[in-house]
């Protein structure tokens, strides 16, 4: 996606040869035109056939795209808890996280009432790096019975292993801009074939 | 604003006579339709002469309507953390927040790159009830010395005392629903005149 990869060569900073910061646009301040254009971006990777009916994502980053995705493709999103709340009454299907960037496991939580074995669920989120978050919604999928039309990634950082541990795994995974490496402070992209 | 209540008079529930519930199309799951259509309406509040900069919320429920708000007026959405990731190295304005539904005070944190005195901000949030999370983020908007264009809230639970702190300290509060009550499981609007 060009106008992804350039927004990250304009904005993006490579604080760490690990970490991208992309806070101008993507998880902190957002850009909602650029949302947009990757709401359609996931939406038009989807067409396999099979309806989605849902998208899955995990708060708080995820669910800017996750919404635009849904508008697109004219489903409910979904976007699994981190922190159980005082409303979530029902059952619910959990799985355990770790996040590397805050440096803690947790609990996420999406209410059974929500997701079934009925439906094809596509998993938004904004970074793929380890693969965490992504197997705890893979596995909150498989718990439901649901089926997986794919993960939609908006970085993913592929010198890190969470894409390969995913793709080995038989996931379709759909990400819009790889990352070579962040050496010296320079983003270098996958190049495309 | 007629199809939001109706949703909530079909899909809210009165958990308690504090309480309702709203899972299934605001705050864990969302439906996007009528997330375009919130955003539409804060928008269109908010013609008061001088043009919002930029719409701040606060994570995680606050985003998907700030998102479409920021879509409708053009300009960046801005989402206050309440933890601290590694990726904010940054000066921050920062201001405490007690969660009734979470029972936990928290920071909430916004970098000073994102916000300045040149900025007419527009918050946005799903609840307001005691007024804790808006007058966190009215704090934010006071630190950075930008102006407040208004407090737009999707569902004013009226019988608090959040809506009066707000209105009587002289700040713009922008409701699309307000609840008179949820007693006895019943979900009452106050009525317009």
């Amino acid at each position: 996606m060009e106008s992804l990869k350039e927004k990250i060569r304009q904005d993006g900073i490579a604080l760490s040869k690990d970490v991208l910061k992309v806070d101008s646009f993507l998880n902190h301040q957002l850009d909602p035109e650029l949302m947009v254009e990757i709401g359609k971006e996931f939406a038009s990777k989807v067409a396999d056939g099979k309806k989605v009916t849902k998208i899955l994502t995990i708060e708080a980053s995820g669910i800017a795209a996750a919404l635009t995705t849904g508008l697109e493709l004219g489903v409910p999103v979904l976007f699994a808890r981190k922190k159980k709340s005082l409303t979530m009454t029902d059952e619910n299907y959990v799985s355990q996280v770790y996040s590397f960037t805050k440096q803690e496991e947790s609990d996420i939580t999406v209410s059974k009432k929500f997701l079934s074995k009925d439906d094809h669920v596509l998993i938004v989120d904004d970074f793929l790096a380890r693969g965490a978050a992504a197997l705890g919604l893979i596995s909150i999928v498989e718990q439901a019975g649901a089926s997986l039309a794919g993960v939609g990634i908006i970085i993913e950082k592929a010198f890190q292993d969470g894409g390969n541990k995913l793709r080995s795994a038989g996931y379709p995974v759909f990400s819009l801009v790889q990352i070579e490496s962040l050496e010296k402070g320079q983003v270098k992209f996958v190049e495309e074939e």
